[in-house]
């Protein structure tokens, strides 16, 4: 039988193979830059402290009660705490209880998906926007608006706004304070919920930090009970992805109805993942944070140099204050994806631009993350890269 | 605000809490003799495996490349691998590319929603049925049939039976070869596929086993590949719930589009826990399941001596031949929700049966499980369970 056998759903008809997912595939093979994925560098993994913390958590007496049993749907009280402290640092005042524990922040944007989208019900997004968010949003088959487009107002209304505010995925922009209390005004007028993707937000490596739409959201309302910003953060870019722990931050009565669906969706996060990471996390979260964004700032820094030594002309980029991705927009006639099968043959990878645009266009775009590689590769990848490029038929760079 | 205030999806505004979620809150009360949860003793966990599959994981030296790092949507290939010779020695001949690795078997039901079920397509269960698979597919605004009702066919034919085969959750009853063989040309008849919800399977206490839904499929079929039968194993019941690993096995095809779904709803379950489910599984898992099926087999027959004991009459269960459950149908005029706000105030803690049905029926019915109580605490539980059923006014037992 194929599945067209099958009576599938029909989000389910109209899905097709990522190609990012492909692309992923190739990271493995040893003589490949890659600047595809964004993924962190497992070079920087901070091993010991989940070693001791490992150690510690099944040394106790409660490791077979804990650790190996199923615990409550909502999160390990500890970590929700450490959370609630984290968002606090961040000004937006939370309790235990304004934190969800999810399986990382991909499953944040599925259970919030399930919690405010019926089919047709329209999302703004920037264009373009992550990959991922696009797909777990598509599993309820709303529609897909720009944010920076007129919006409707009523019940064909945007029903939820996602932002990616800091150093975004793909582009490596970061909303302004202004952009991000636009967003908010926006969102009152059509009673939509914000979004707050947050992935990336600790990876900041100069300039000046700006307030999460979250903190604007609860100092506007007096507390964090009158906002309407769903914060989604995650342990993945800092500490590490593997475990996959996630968090949303939000009003109580908001967090209730997700974990109400998150108890559908897998009962729970792992226990012990959750026991580990709240160890980890403790002992050193910000020395971590510190120790990464110094060997990130390095290698933004030599994409850049490398780009504006070895860009074609027609190129252009925008430089990112943190995060992992470049954006590299080509001249028109160059199709990125067609670009991608030469530039696998010289053993570089990037991922296509098209795959961030819900309507499909951005064919002459890509993004290139600098976090797997190190400067030698990035000098020789960026050189290489422009060199195919400069072959489509270019001469000089633009920065712009 | 609260959440009447937002636009939520319809599925979100029809959510209520569930009753067994406030109920699980009370295991933790340590006078509390508890017959509520679907839930393995920890006791029971071999923490000594999981300490060395732990230390064996964290110390190779591909640790931060494998444990802590992302991993691929569809599973660490040696546990798929794994779990492909254990669905093979159950009949059902499987690769590693027939499995998909889920995070717990919650989330294979909730992906196999998102595969079938449009909005208000139909699915066919048993009446009463696992509270979680109703919860699951609700996601996905389905209608529910009986499976014992007579099907529509054609575009209103259930798009999907859901089976819990062996003794199910709640009722503890297990479908003989011909029932299953039934259920299967119906499915075959409506185009639909079948859900096999395994979660029970390797607790047989006596009793012949019966060959999974998906091992009849298959053989009928010459081949997994030309079956209908999505089986949704997990480890929890066994092994540990804590670490969230559970799979699906089925069709390559469909393999594929669920992992593509579950791309989009957490990218992978976490990569070290497959590690260590891996490990622990190659070094105990036979072991282990001889040693739990032993303790729960005495736990069973306890409740079933206790139940002949002290059950007044018009109470009447079914003698499981595996698993956790014992099945309660008491005189129609008890109203089981009423009976355990008495029960708790005597420390005994069950689930009133009505959850189980999704038309809201079967409030005189309850659901008992034996797995985390000792003989003595069971002894104590049912006669003070009996004894508050016989001031409802009832006098002898029957046992069915």
């Amino acid at each position: 039988m194929t599945p067209a056998d099958f009576r599938l759903s029909a989000r389910a008809r109209s899905m097709k193979a990522s190609e990012i997912r492909e692309l992923l595939k190739l990271v493995g093979r040893p003589s490949m830059i890659s600047f595809a994925g964004g993924i962190p560098d497992p070079g920087l993994f901070n091993v010991a402290l989940f070693q001791d913390a490992w150690r510690e958590a099944f040394s106790g007496p409660s490791i077979a009660r804990e650790a190996l049993q199923y615990s409550t749907t909502e999160g390990y009280p500890p970590l929700r705490q450490w959370l609630a402290d984290h968002m606090t640092s961040l000004g937006v005042p939370a309790e235990a209880d304004n934190i969800l524990i999810t399986s990382g922040s991909q499953q944040g944007l599925d259970l919030i998906g399930k919690l405010l989208l019926d089919k047709g019900s329209a999302v703004a997004t920037h264009r373009p926007t992550y990959l991922g968010a696009l797909q777990a949003f598509s599993a309820f088959e709303p529609t897909f608006s720009s944010i920076d487009a007129p919006q409707p107002v009523g019940d064909a209304a945007a029903r939820l706004l996602y932002l990616v505010p800091d150093f975004a995925n793909p582009t490596g922009l970061t909303m302004s304070r202004a952009a991000r209390r636009a967003a908010l005004e926006q969102a009152q007028i059509l009673n939509a919920v914000i979004v707050e993707d947050a992935a990336y937000t600790a990876l900041r490596y100069d300039g000046e930090t700006v307030p999460p739409i979250a903190a604007l959201d609860a100092a506007t309302a007096g507390s964090i009970e009158g906002t309407r910003t769903l914060y989604c953060g995650t342990f993945s870019k800092t500490l590490s992805p593997g475990l996959r722990v996630g968090w949303i931050s939000g009003p109580k009565a908001l967090i209730r109805k997700l974990a109400m669906l998150k108890q559908g969706a897998d009962l729970h996060t792992a226990s012990f993942n959750q026991m580990v990471m709240h160890q980890v996390a403790m002992a050193g979260f910000d020395t971590q944070v510190e120790r990464i964004r110094a060997v990130y700032r390095t290698r933004r820094d030599a994409m850049l140099a490398a780009l504006d030594r070895h860009a074609p002309l027609g190129v252009r980029w925008k430089r990112p204050e943190g995060g992992m991705f470049i954006w590299l927009e080509l001249p028109e006639h160059i199709d990125a994806a067609n670009l991608l099968k030469q530039a696998i043959r010289r053993d570089i990878a990037f991922v296509p631009g098209g795959a961030f645009f819900p309507d499909g266009s951005g064919r002459n775009t890509l993004r290139l993350s600098f976090s797997l590689s190190d400067e030698a590769q990035i000098e020789v990848g960026i050189f290489k890269l422009c060199e195919l490029i400069g072959q489509q038929g270019l001469a000089r760079a633009v920065s712009v």
